[in-house]
């Protein structure tokens, strides 16, 4: 085993800096991880940047990085489904196993969840990672280290797909061509969705999402909502009642209340400013739901089946490649808007 | 049998008149009624005295009341359920039976159900009416007239309850203590909700909600959606998660928003402004869901069962009674905000 | 417009002639088809065979075939989403459209229901047929007559598997690899079923349905339940929790009891004698659910997007072709059990 | 603190011994418990008598009882909801909440699970006890100890009816009237069913069931499956679609499947022989869910909920009570039939 636990570590915004860290030691329950691949994602950047990303923010120094591959190095105490060697992917949020939502399966929305990378909660930018081990996914030889970080971008789209009920024949409309946006259309075509279009003002992520599969696509720069949802009511075959928003944008909003058919599903999954104002009386004569998202709970399972089946191939979507000691080049390219997915190799290639 | 038809008829804003109209014949499947009791409904005022409903214009003379009880008074053909003497409450919405939301069991979003008093189809403030005998429910010996035509109101409750999973152990918030909101009350109690909170900015409405059995109540005159969330969360034993809003403000709104728990769902039954501003970020973080109500679908045999059974009385909500001769006054006491619920005899008692 | 109307008529068991008929008028609602190809189900070799299926008898002469596409020949009035030369597929079960089944979505419990070849309604096998308009649907030009006709197996696939939950990520054990199990394969798949096994005791259907696209296959010829599912349990990754069991024997529910993961679904689509012997304290204490389908509901425009949008491919299910002269040798080929599906050309290629 | 900690042991079957034991000390997230109520249940019965329940076999001494309520003595580290004198009832099933059942909301199907006085796992029939402190609900000051113990019973049947799908206007049929059926009937009651029947051979216990609010009963002795099944249909307003089996008898689960309507369900809650023959084509073609159930998860907030708030009062089941010294008379009782719920006091009143 390396002896050093090179670590970036953000100080302040705009701050980060590669240091060595103690290698930690794994508790009952628990496996120490050789992080082999880490995807940076909006959230990381907006920490970096800026310092916070909504109602969190940095006052001490983080660590970084949520969308993790590892190797066990060492197992903890009570360990029995894993042993060193094994690859996994990380699931990043602990929680509490006690309340009533970890009772009842929600685990996601704990008070008390510890979520990698949110503060003051270090992530996993650093070779050497101690994390509960039923929080680790033992990958198939066939799925890769990339791969495996890539579950956690899947993961929120897995669960994004189920609240909005995505299912065989459905008709579904995402509105924003991002990551989460672009693997929440590999996620609703493996689910059998039948028709899915994407919006975006970005002409060159919306003709990858039609290479990625899309049915349509639609860029809306320079239209009104109203415009928007009269276009796309064209472009559907059914009016859409799976919708995916992953702009936070109150344009985005609306468009979604426009263009949904009766009974429509709208999942926020994009996160907007405090206050949005949408036409509520126009969806509650629709009987549109509304849903809110908060991460996922119990998705990495599927999402692991989705890609070792090969329902889903995530390969496509990695944009940009960089070794640990290139972090913050790999942070500046994240920044830019032109990556879909940087990716950070930690573990030195063998 | 009667050979007048008695009709009480809006020409336009203000201008409601009582005639004579010509007795219609019951065609197949159809049953012609003798009305018995009408209530008066928030809408049917505002057809009244604006001459319009939201989206709904008065253009033609039409005639209002779409919660009513009746007699059967003649069966058409194939009718094999009803007979001539028979109480009935009479479900207002007829949809096509045909498109895709009827056959999947949505009726109330059929695009072409005929409605009661919602222009330009005819309501039942009139001694004969003409209905498809399938949506007419016969009423128990021990079920009055007025409870039948209650049913309707009751239906709006059972669905919002329904939407919002109201079930055994729910807190349930519900903002507005007007008929709907009243008669919510009722509903969740028999739901087996163990908590129910009503709010208002009417005293008298609130201390009415509390004899009707409300667990507490919330006078919410003056203060801010965040100093009421704040009352609210102190009242609760557990944060509310199925939230009924009967006021159709902003600030109502706005409170569920903040006074909901986790994984809360807010059932939009009140009709409020095209536009609306909510904190839908707040909303999303605590996986909320806001879900929109358009009249209710397969809710008057629940409803009638749980009046027949005893679990529901409805009694209490009558506050002004009037015959169909007085129909202006009673219109007048509806508009006055001072009853809470009207009701019309339009069959002399015998 | 052809003026004969040749038809395949039932007298008795082993009793089909070919006659002439008057060629029906569409009433009100209604369209005339001319009936272009027709699979044969099992339940037609049933009744041409022995008369009978189940508790269904054939007590008069009767047209078989309820597996069906057509071409619009002339519609009735008020039909308005069809006209002349459409080709749809048709959805051979009419319900009453009142009952309460009806209402809320489940017309396929109308006791009601009216369905093509289930005495004592006639079916579709010949050139003339009327049917209501709206359970006709439009087929786009990319898909064929008999992937029309294919719809109605699809259909009951769709069922099932909505029935049995399966989902992305879902571990799916099909017992029978008939057609319906073939076509349950080919959904299952279709929704995002990561891992798909299916039984039988005959090698080749096996070998098919590897081919189709099942992950693993069992022949369960001279196992026992027990050992079936000992060997079931050995090659599923995860124990299934989505049974579709297609063959309506005792020892195949048995199987699926014993292979079952916790809170399995099984979904009893075969047909089996009237009284079961199955290890129901078993299936309890693992909180199995143990649903049945009666053919199914609303899933005709679920099975057309999924076959319009390329997710389902169903031509290599057709096995054997005759014309509708030579229907006899169609139901011999069909009782042959040599082949998949059997689809019958009625009107004359042009 | 009384340093005593008398214990009753069960050291084989018919062989129960009072004796003291040590004093337990309450770990990390525990608590030391001084017991107050317990009741006792038809399996504790068999173990005493029989040695064993169903596939659990007493092999080592073993303390019985699971229905229990206590106060809170002591409290372990990280132990922050409950304090010294705090009065609970105890959840007895403390499950791994690592796998996917526990993260996934279905605790009770956890492999690992360990609950009370199932072998070899000790129960409550102690002076003191440790236990999570998650596991233990607070009692509010006007819910009794004996209350406290029988939330375990009304969890059962919290659960039950959950499955079931019981809701405001089911017609609900029970069948057993022993304590878990009557149970059934008040959580039945509480969360708006409108009409419920129970079955048994006792006629004493039928008239308690209609003294605690069953709509009808009916006394099944002599009667073939069929015959009760079609008295049954005559009985209810609606053929029932929630039903609940507390026998475990063959017979049971075919009155079940003859009275159920269509898209019955039913739930089953008693375990009878391995093996049973039922109509199982028969319930397909209904379209019915036989779904089994194993104890119950997240029951214990909701059943405390419904007796906190008055919406079921479990009181008049409690048939007979003893303190921990008569324990071999309080088995006696429990064991002849006559008792409903025997009810044994183990910290002496102070």
């Amino acid at each position: 085993m390396a002896q050093d636990n090179l670590t970036a570590i953000l100080y302040k915004a705009q701050d980060m800096r590669l240091e060595q860290r103690p290698i930690p030691k794994a508790g009952v329950g628990e496996v120490l991880l050789e992080v082999t691949s880490v995807g940076i994602c909006g959230s990381d950047v907006h920490y970096w940047w800026r310092g916070r990303t909504g109602r969190f923010v940095v006052e001490s120094p983080i660590v970084l990085g949520h969308e993790s591959a590892a190797i066990v190095a060492a197992v903890g105490p009570k360990v029995t489904h894993l042993k060193p060697g094994d690859r996994v992917a990380i699931e990043p949020g602990v929680p509490c196993r006690m309340c009533s939502h970890c009772k009842t399966g929600r685990y996601n929305v704990c008070p008390d969840v510890q979520f990698c990378a949110t503060p003051p909660v270090n992530g996993t930018l650093t070779k050497f990672y101690v994390h509960p081990a039923d929080f680790c996914f033992k990958l198939p030889d066939y799925v890769t280290d990339e791969e495996g970080a890539m579950l956690e971008p899947l993961s929120v789209a897995v669960y994004s797909c189920q609240r909005a009920e995505v299912k065989a024949g459905s008709n579904v409309l995402i509105l924003g061509a991002g990551p989460i946006g672009l693997v929440s259309l590999l996620t609703a075509k493996a689910m059998g969705a039948s028709y899915i279009i994407l919006t975006d003002v970005n002409q060159s992520r919306l003709e990858f999402a039609r290479q990625l599969g899309a049915h349509g696509t639609l860029d809306v720069s320079g239209l009104t909502p109203t415009e928007a949802a009269d276009r796309l009511k064209k472009i559907f075959p059914h009016a859409p009642t799976a919708i995916i928003e992953c702009c936070g944008q109150e344009d985005s909003y609306k468009i979604a209340c426009l263009a949904s058919g009766p009974r429509g599903i709208m999942v926020t999954v994009g996160r907007g400013p405090y206050d949005v104002t949408i036409p509520l009386t126009l969806a509650a004569i629709k009987e549109m739901d509304i849903r809110g998202i908060f991460r996922y709970a119990n998705c990495y399972p599927k999402a692991l089946s989705m890609v070792s089946s090969g329902m889903v191939d995530l390969k496509p979507l990695i944009s940009h490649r960089y070794t640990l000691t290139q972090v913050l080049d790999a942070f500046d390219a994240a920044k830019s808007g032109k990556a879909i997915k940087v990716m950070i190799r930690v573990k030195e290639e063998s």
